[in-house]
């Protein structure tokens, strides 16, 4: 049977030896259906995997069909963030610590992939969030988040104060260790910790979650997905901008970022038999 | 200057003698603008007043341009669904203890219903839920909601299990005190206490929070207000659902209820200077 | 080698056929060991065991050195507080769905008991709750609690409004669901569901846990054991106290719930293995 | 009236001009009742008050027989541990945002004052913690606190690891932004933003609660103050401990933060109206 997929990129977790097996069970997997494989570079050179086409990470919409991850979300995240500008779907097989965005799991992991080169699976849209950082009226830095901006206070500070307004409407101070802007995706990571509610993917919202707020009844809100979310630095104090956990920019008293739903989406590729709630069952441990 | 409506039926909060006095001053300010005030029937009643059309609470929807409600947001929920099948706008004065839903304070009443009959007002539609009971298969009742549709343990219940499922897909199985299925609207009332978040009533998003959940991942969840939502009482035990806190039919073992948004909805009246989040502000304390 | 005990006796979960045989394993296991074995009365008559000497729950205490529990915490709670005027040591062989308060697991039960036989056990002591209601000022009603005494809303009510005193001292007027008083016992049952911490049973401390309150700074509180704590109903609406979650007494407006710790506490034995915080690791989930 | 005081010691807020005249008000209102008035330097200096006696923070235990302290919890806290080492009573006229350690208004700061003068007052004991940092078996910083020692993330962190042992007894590896360990006095500052409950300063206890814990059943536990917390930073990143909101130590994997009570307390002195919860309702905004 023809494959659904012509060229499928293999994109493995940063500095993991122990998935070169795998990664080579996948790439023989695919070669022996005629799939044209591409490792991507990085994870060509750390697992030292040699008879593959290489390609550099930021090719890999531009030259494949699928991006297959090996890792755990937060490959996935990374991965998400480098291929937005493409529309290649991704699918990722779970080897790291949770898994919310990684559907398969590597005990049956080519079985599944053989279903989804049959054209056994949907594509779910994802949004992403894109956030500026004005300094003095000028653009000092923009990203992108699958999961969430995060605006923290850093290790020496007590707290921050924010100012918040959504589409142009003061919202009110903040007085807190930080306010976490989420998608919908990212309510199942730090937001929830933060205390935050769970937005189903399919719900067009943003997710606003204060971090160990000084005023209790600063509680989450969630407001559409096409409403500006403008936070100003208000107190000087140690803090920073965050991209899905990682660290962009220092910030300084006045500072404001902008934060929006960026144009692009990720492209999930999910197995049939996915279901959203039934991840959230086990990863949860519900029930 | 010609007023924006013609007709304004007057509704007063229930046995309440302390707002005779503003709701005479109300009408007469209204009468002296050459608008047919109606006043409905059971506010006519208990508060004596006298010298105006009364009108029945059903008929206030074909009768009137515009009903004002003097009272709390207890007032205002018990209009909003007597009146939902008309188009009919609402506005009231803060007489109770709240106010999310009653926009005027009663110091400035008169100069802010001057405004409102001069045109200088907003229109909102708010989002209602519909909820239907079954058991073995048939109806049992059916009712709407503006704020909550509540599966809730009776008093000699140590909890209760409920079986939940979204747009037909198995979510979990739930052993709390009961769950809240609110409305945007609904979100700074009961759910807010239960621990939901607060969902902008630009969102049409549906929010599921359960009661003192047993396991304490089962964290409050917002869909798309799309969805439809079908809870089974899964475990025999004392208990009822309630529609914006009444109580409306006791449950037994197997029962389901199937919550939707309704397909009608609330207009309200806002004045021009009204700021969703002005409100939040003030009747959560935030700063 | 000679019983710790010479006389035990064996009390079962309410209808629950299922227990019969490791009952009569257990019966067995210390017959053999010249052991006394009473079982208890209505244990006896549901599960249908002959041949050995059966007592009423009430003499328990009187007659028998150790009571053996087979059932879950709900099994536990309602034998403490039955045995709770005796010093009686209680265990319990785990077969309900927690085990919080059931240390032994069923499968290794019989090996287990054999080392708690040899003396290699320890004694816990835990504090109970009393509780008297007060209506006009006479007693309508008094009991005892492991858990928690809770007083709460009944399926009628929206929400009730209870004022409370600590030592005398107004405390505040909560709107809420109701108010869970818990031992550090109960801190893992109903009171965590609230959202209320865990106290280390080492610790003579009382949690105030409101359930649901309208007032978002209304947090948990924990004080001193030896503090009392009055509730009064000061709104009227369909309430009622219960103890460790069974239902005692609807409350009309007015009537007062004084809260404070028993004379008497329960002792629990628990084998040399036993850890308070392994049990929470496995029963919450922690990593 | 002779005065229940011959020296009193005036500490002012840190660089904050605006109490330079009621300090100097207090300053004359005690010298006119022959009480010996000392001026802490740094205040002296700050505020440029000349006539009094001035002394150094680390002198007014030795010197005095009360510490007033003009400004909020921020510098109570820091005159708590500069004289932590003394008997000395310490009281607060509130300057600053909050209050619960600042007992007196500065509106009527004079007359309660004047009480206090007189006899008029109640002494309060609060327990301080007390903090080991080891680093490879040595003693890296020691350190002690009235409201927290905490263990957190630093900016560049997404989350830190920690094993938690109590006693000997390991608890639980957390994955978190980090762990508050507060005294009674605590649970209302920081701890109170992170969940946690609000525990009577009668209650010899402290509370252990995690910010945002990856795991949400790791809720805020209560211990006996007598006990030992150990905390150990698993995995390597970017983490400190602060004391009472100080950054103190940068923390790398492996180091070790032993948390205790210690062996001083701090007197505060209250007037014979103060009530805690009047306090708690005021600060909190119950009711």
């Amino acid at each position: 049977m023809k494959s659904a997929f012509k060229t499928v990129a293999l994109i493995g977790k940063y500095m993991s030896p122990e998935i070169r097996e795998p990664m080579l069970a996948l790439a023989d997997f695919m070669a022996e259906r005629q799939i044209h494989v591409l490792v991507e570079e990085q994870t060509a050179e750390q697992l030292d995997i040699k008879g593959y086409t290489t390609v550099h990470i930021k090719d890999i919409g531009a030259t494949a069909d699928l991006a297959v991850v090996l890792g755990g979300d937060g490959t996935m995240l990374t991965v998400a963030r480098a291929l937005m500008h493409s529309s290649i779907p991704l699918v990722g097989v779970n080897r790291g610590r949770f898994g919310f965005l990684t559907d398969l799991s590597s005990e049956s992991m080519l079985e599944s992939m053989g279903h989804i080169l049959t054209g056994k699976f949907n594509i779910e849209q994802r949004m992403l969030l894109s956030a500026t950082i004005f300094r003095d009226g000028k653009v000092l830095n923009e990203d992108s988040a699958l999961n969430d901006v995060v605006v923290s206070k850093g290790a020496t500070a007590r707290l921050i104060e924010l100012e918040i307004s959504i589409d142009g409407q003061f919202v009110h101070r903040q007085r807190s260790d930080g306010l976490i802007v989420a998608t919908p995706t990212g309510t199942t990571a730090y937001a929830l910790s933060a205390g935050g509610p769970i937005l189903h993917p399919g719900l067009e919202a943003i997710a606003l979650v204060p971090i160990c707020p000084h005023t209790l009844s600063n509680r989450p809100i969630a407001i559409n997905s096409a409403s500006k979310v403008e936070i100003t630095l208000t107190e000087s104090g140690d803090s920073c901008v965050l991209f899905d956990g990682h660290q962009s920019t220092a910030l300084v008293q006045g500072d404001k970022v902008l934060v929006q739903r960026a144009q692009k989406m990720v492209s999930l590729l999910h197995p049939l038999e996915h279901s959203h709630f039934a991840m959230l069952r086990e990863k949860l441990h519900w029930g």
